[in-house]
């Protein structure tokens, strides 16, 4: 048979089992956390017509969208979970409660260019609630406590969410008279953080033809600093000059005023005023969150509010507020920082039980005695030396091994190895099953540590 | 601005959030079943190169296959599990231990003609057990286990785990020197259920040439019929006439041998010698799983025992066993035989707080409180009245309404209603969530209940 050499294409992300019990770890605090307030699971197709998902069109997207034709269908792969919402809303709309709240872990596809840690097929972990008409700002002052959560249970506390607010932007650019300007500057100021305040300053006199006075007003605006409540304390200086900044200015308060209610501490909050998101999608409260340790990653969870989801399927105003984290990148730097755990377990089974006898029967009630307690047993089923059974158990890293003798049987009990401190004790099948579970749930074990 | 229609392609299943929630159950059920035997996560790319992915090649793979070129690679989607797993084994095969046991539930891409409860996007539940070089008959022996651990799981009870050997059947053609037409004449036998036994004599006369003799002899051999115990008495009346015959008997008497052991009640398991799998790919054990009471379903749960995984992509023997359970299909036909049980809840929240103050601190507060003890709660942040607040409770289906004034905060309490009997009860925040947890977990309900 002709042999066709098996790989995996590049940008497409495929790990060993240690590390995907890693990842899944993740999701399965994504999902929790996110369920636990009260967001629906929702999943849908990864094919939609091409004209939905290209609806609103332009650069990019179209670019690197994957884009194919099966019989006289175009269709395409969703690049992003905000689309596919968009269009359920549109569709479904009759059938759901507003405001309406969803979380989406999916595989999204982008034909990028490959390049190290940019990935094709990446994982998004996103929430949005959308409201029919109206959504108050309430729900834009729950989403720190969200993203505050997911992280917290990732194992991580030098992180911190930042936010903004569009319109105190807007309305302060509308002082300034740069109205029509607004959109370049806040992608200029955007890249503050890349480039620095020079550079920021060059690009606002040269390419958006600033004068001198309003480059340095905007300087100095964005380098208001300090503490939330000074920042407001800043910002108050400025009111009554424009309307947008005034209700800008309010939802700020309104989204920063619960924190602790919502039992985000300050340390992992701040009011920035230089985060705008490049997006003109966004309309109110925006979002980014780095980790304190590792600002050259970036924003790792990223959103806003915005003003209408499903303009280009429905005449319905849905306004809303979302946040998206890249997880698969968020892995995968995570990993090269050498920040995942190693103390978490990462072996598919808590125990591997060893049939030491002719008969398996004894020890297939035994692993299934052990499994009822709510470990993962594998039995294993192979007819090899001790010396080789003992060797797979170590290549697995399965935490206990389980050897299940004539002599053992006789007394009613089994051999319990901790594969560790190499510690072997004989306990009866519900003794073992505690042991284990003593040994490893008792402790929390994070995903992320950082050091 | 133009609107376009939003539309989801047909042929792909997409759920509102009361039947997302049930169908993340089951994935919840698979996914906890499969990991407690000890096989590991695996999360493979839905794209592959399609010249991997076609290297079998032939017939309605070919046809149905969602195949593009990206600038000049030559992509496809995938089909099923099988081939990216036989991709990432002989790929990865040192970084393993062998045995590898891994499960994946993902969705598998057919670009099939669209009919009633086909569909084009599918979700696929696979668990393989892959040797290197070896694997022992005791694999096949635990998957009956898995499989009745995951259907009970759901909430099954009648439904039957069907088996034969691949071995048995190729031994007995051999018998009658058949073995040429042993493909042919098994494809039609395992067409009894559907067509009858007289239509599969007029083909095995008509179509496959064979004597009258030879004809009856299968029909009389399939016919076999009883108790494991009855059925294997009858082939032992075969032995010494053929060597694969005698081994695929020993191996069916393993897999038998140990049900008890391994938890499985005869009443959920039969052998049945009518199932070959039509696939060649089979070369001992297969399995087949029906639901009693919806036999036009066909099997609902699928596998067999494989001597080559990845003769495509190396040389080295991998042998294994998998079952697959077509999810989507699944669901599907619950939902359309009415049997998805409408007591288990389907909200997206186990509560709804309701803030009745202008502050909503105490009623985030209580929100974080009853959240922290393991509760889904959703914050009701829309300033409306009390009346369009509890339709909302309503259409959302949340079974608890926790309801926040000055009043309850005055007292350090909160007024909890349960929205189906109205009942109202002033609580704390910790009684509260007992009160809630104590509703709705003390019985574990079930996904799915048979009429």
């Amino acid at each position: 048979m002709d042999i066709i050499k098996p790989r995996t294409l590049s940008g497409f992300m495929e790990l060993l089992p240690d590390k995907q019990i890693r990842f899944e770890k993740m999701v399965e605090i994504l999902r929790s956390t996110y369920a636990s307030y009260g967001f629906a699971p929702l999943d849908t197709p990864a094919i939609e017509d091409a004209q939905i998902l290209l609806a609103k069109g332009g650069g990019e997207t179209e670019k690197q969208i994957y884009r194919f034709q099966k019989g006289d269908s175009d269709l395409a792969l969703r690049f992003d979970l905000t689309v596919p919402l968009a269009k359920y809303v549109a569709l479904h709309c009759n059938d759901l409660a507003f405001p309406f709240r969803r979380f989406q872990i999916s595989k999204v596809y982008r034909g990028e260019r490959a390049q190290r840690g940019r990935f094709r097929e990446f994982y998004q972990a996103d929430i949005d609630i959308i409201g029919d008409g109206k959504l108050d700002v309430l729900n834009e002052a729950e989403i720190p406590a969200i993203i505050y959560k997911v992280f917290k249970g990732f194992g991580l506390n030098r992180f911190q969410i930042r936010v903004n607010n569009r319109k105190i932007l807007t309305g302060f650019y509308e002082m300034l008279n740069l109205h029509e300007k607004s959109g370049d500057i806040m992608r200029t100021v955007d890249k503050l953080d890349k480039i620095g305040s020079d550079k920021v300053k060059t690009i606002l006199l040269e390419d958006c033809g600033l004068t001198e006075e309003q480059a340095g007003e905007i300087l100095r605006f964005i380098a208001i600093r300090g503490t939330n409540a000074e920042v407001i304390s800043a910002l108050e200086g400025y009111t009554g000059r424009s309307e947008t900044f005034d209700q800008g200015l309010a939802e700020l308060k309104a989204v920063t005023a619960n924190l602790s209610a919502f039992g985000v501490p300050e340390e992992n909050f701040a009011v920035d005023l230089t985060i705008a998101r490049g997006l003109d999608y966004y309309t109110g409260t925006v979002y980014e969150t780095t980790l304190l340790d590792h600002p050259e990653i970036g924003s790792v969870c990223s959103g806003g509010r915005y003003d209408n989801l499903a303009g280009y399927y429905i005449e319905k105003q849905l306004p809303g507020v979302g946040i998206s984290i890249g997880l698969t990148r968020l892995f995968y730097v995570l990993d090269e920082q050498g920040l995942l755990n190693p103390e978490l377990p990462s072996a598919p089974a808590d125990a591997l039980v060893l049939p030491m006898t002719q008969d398996a029967a004894p020890a297939i009630a035994l692993a299934e005695a052990v499994r009822s307690q709510g470990l993962k047993v594998q039995l294993y089923c192979e007819q090899k030396k001790f010396k080789q059974k003992m060797a797979y158990a170590d290549k697995l890293g399965v935490p206990f091994a389980i050897l299940l003798g004539e002599d053992e049987i006789a007394e009613g009990k089994c051999s319990v190895k901790d594969m560790r401190s190499g510690q072997q004790l004989k306990l009866t099948a519900e003794e073992a099953a505690e042991h284990i579970k003593n040994a490893l749930h008792c402790s929390n074990i994070p995903v992320i540590l950082e050091r």
